[in-house]
């Protein structure tokens, strides 16, 4: 056995950020951008995450932060749950590509003052352009995640998931598979994409410097760039245990049974949603 | 400026597999176990990710299958939603740490055949326990995960999140401090635990043979081991938007409107929880 000196393995995946990205200012060509900045610096396998916000930047997707509450309520296709508090009323809502996140993803960080940034309008088709360009501009296969930041239920802290990916499969999908004791994994279905996300986060930061980070080492999963992209990581609502906020659905069903209670009819209690 | 070769920079974070642990069993010594595997692979500041069924089976929680539902009892504190399909009925409940997650965690991968394994009694303690026998032994600051695999609302696969940690910030509370522009960050906290259990994920994979992973370049989050555990990441269910499943509120809300109807009480339509 050789001497062990703490050396990491070969095949250890690394994560940095990419230093020397200006900034990026509306009608900006993201992708030519990119590739000046990331030349010389990725090879083939490589997955680019890309914070959501320079796309957003790049698209235009910037309007008066005046216009929030409007802004919201256009970026919204369902709302699942809000919350008054003392600065106001957070919305939880459904967004137009299914992404369930507090205010429709509308953000003031990172933007100029007095603006605030909108997703871009198709996270997955922007990083489809992304990884297309960078690809023929590069020369090397890369897979490409744009990333936000969510809350989640249940526990405090946000992680950055997959709003939009091209190039890369965004779940791994074990189902069939067996485990070490040769016994089949039956609900396995790792979301690959959305800790990729994660990963980057650590390297990234939330300080706007550094919206770009490489994950090098899991080239395994990257694919032609007509792969499902995040929207594969969307579960539909009416397969959700949590489709609506818990004080939401407890207000439809008191009025509903208010209503049955009043006029006599037959207590017709909830049942699971169809499957 | 000099030739850039694709190589990463300096500064990367890098995540690799621990190879060569031998397959752990109830009344073994996991630190030294792990001590024995990790000496001479490890450096000041490094963040050990250990799948929490090896701390599991290290414990003795291993239980006859034919025990499971009556296990999944015991183990709740809060039964927060369920739903009935064709192989029995899922049940998302609250355990006695305040985890929400399917079935308690009680799962039947990697375990030997016709056993079960329950999620440690007190993860961060177990965490605890790891990291200050680690450090005594390897005589470097490691931060320690335990990490396990979670369901989440919204969104199709799973991710893996810290279930116990010890010797590490679990959050980066970064409220106060400025984006790029100069602008406040005002209610972001990253769940910097939960993003290194994913992305020790991305290395470890489901089939059981490598449980450990080792991230690097991130010891500016490697505290002492008394610093807040995991418990931290987990949020009050009365605090919470979701903290019952839509069918369950929306029946718990017809109940009592019903009967309020029929009563002719005025309609007391549920208001937010208390803060």
């Amino acid at each position: 056995m050789s001497a062990l000196d703490g050396a990491a393995p070969a095949d250890a995946v690394t994560i940095f950020a990419i230093d020397g990205l200006p900034e990026i200012r509306p009608g900006d060509d993201l992708a030519a951008v990119l590739g000046d900045v990331l030349a010389g610096r990725v090879i083939e396998g490589d997955i680019l995450v890309v914070t959501s916000k320079v796309v957003s930047k790049a698209e235009g997707r910037l309007i008066h932060a005046a216009d929030r509450e409007d802004a919201i309520t256009a970026e919204t296709r369902r709302l699942v749950a809000s919350r008054r508090h003392s600065g106001g009323t957070t919305r939880i809502v459904e967004t137009h590509v299914g992404l369930v996140m507090a205010a429709a993803g509308v953000d003031a960080s990172n933007v100029p003052e007095g603006m605030i940034a909108l997703l871009p309008v198709d996270p997955d088709a922007s990083a489809r352009a992304l990884a297309t360009a960078l690809r023929e501009r590069l020369g090397v296969a890369l897979g490409v995640i744009l990333s936000d930041t969510f809350g989640r239920p249940w526990r405090d802290g946000q992680t950055d998931v997959a709003i939009g990916a091209a190039g890369l499969m965004v779940v791994d999908d074990l189902r069939g598979s067996t485990d070490a004791q040769g016994r089949t994994l039956e609900v396995t279905v790792p979301a690959i994409a959305d800790e990729l996300a994660g990963a980057a986060d650590l390297v990234k930061g939330k300080a706007g410097g550094r919206p770009v980070a490489v994950v090098r080492g899991l080239g395994r999963y990257v694919t032609g760039v007509d792969a499902p992209g995040a929207r594969r990581l969307v579960r539909a609502a009416e397969l959700d245990m949590f489709r609506l906020g818990s004080d939401e659905a407890d207000r439809a069903g008191y009025e509903r049974g208010y209503a049955d209670g009043v006029a006599g009819r037959a207590s017709e209690l909830a049942g699971p949603p169809a499957p």
